[in-house]
């Protein structure tokens, strides 16, 4: 079977959630099934073991499930991006658009120093807001963001376009069209 | 250096957080620190490598960045126990006492399978509260948690007790006296 039937079948899929007209990618099945979260993982980082990567910086939440698996993998630290007012010490904001109206997320400023190899990543990008804000807080900061990898991709949301313009290749490992 | 030196050497101590007389353990720095950050790990699975494990679960958030690391080196699946109402499917609840008020915490119903092998993890261990709800609603479906596993645990506060009195052994790397 390959890595894109493996995936989605260890995908459960929600319809109408968060609400009517939605499919929800539900990936928790993903990672409590052993062979699939390997397999997710593994994909993930293969195309850099062997290099010298730096830091994963994981979105919050499931950002950071992914991402500690990749860091360890890596050998790599690991910066959690965090939603407002979880990190404890001196922070650099960035506000992203949501729906309706906006929100912030945070990271340590002492995080990452400059010139360090960083990889993003996310479970899912779909409109790609919060995945560009994050690239934008790790680029003002002074990393320098090799890649933003995500399990899934809503390609017809168009977040990968908001990612490369920043100059940051995406991967991806499955996609779904619609939303 | 022994891994105790090693890892509290990475560890920040931020006084008064998140209010006046606590001092506040922060492991991003840790997470930060490649070097630490697989010690870390490392010390936490060495015991079950080579065991079959089914799964790893996380505590909302910063148990999501161990156990993820933790599921794919020991092969195992994930498993998110979250804050209320973040999870999309058919859930199982907990509440459990916070210093002022209560709280609830989720998992998926079918997130475990009677029987299971599980290891819980969480950053720290204080008074044990959140770790006591995450074993009792592992075990109300039919979970056989192994062990519940954390970076810190402050022993002055008696959290240690709470899990080993539902038959669960912890295991922590590092302590702190105080709180």
């Amino acid at each position: 079977m390959d890595l894109n039937k493996a995936l989605k079948a260890s995908i459960r899929d929600i319809p109408d959630y968060p609400k009517p007209g939605i499919m929800f990618r539900d990936i928790t099945t993903l990672l409590g099934d052993a062979k699939a979260f390997r397999l997710a993982v593994d994909a993930l980082v293969y195309p850099y073991v062997g290099t010298k990567m730096d830091q994963i910086a994981g979105i919050e939440a499931r950002g950071f499930i992914l991402g500690g698996a990749m860091a360890h993998q890596l050998s790599a630290g690991f910066i959690p991006i965090r939603k407002k007012g979880k990190l404890p010490y001196d922070k650099v904001q960035i506000a992203y658009s949501l729906e309706y109206g906006v929100d912030e997320m945070e990271m340590h400023r002492d995080a990452v120093k400059p010139g360090q190899k960083v990889i993003l990543v996310d479970d899912l990008i779909a409109t790609g807001g919060t995945a560009e804000a994050a690239t934008k807080l790790l680029q003002q900061m002074g990393a320098d963001v090799v890649a933003a990898c995500f399990v899934i991709d809503l390609p017809d949301l168009g977040g990968r376009k908001k990612i490369e313009a920043l100059g940051v290749p995406v991967r991806t490992l499955i996609e779904y069209e619609g939303h």
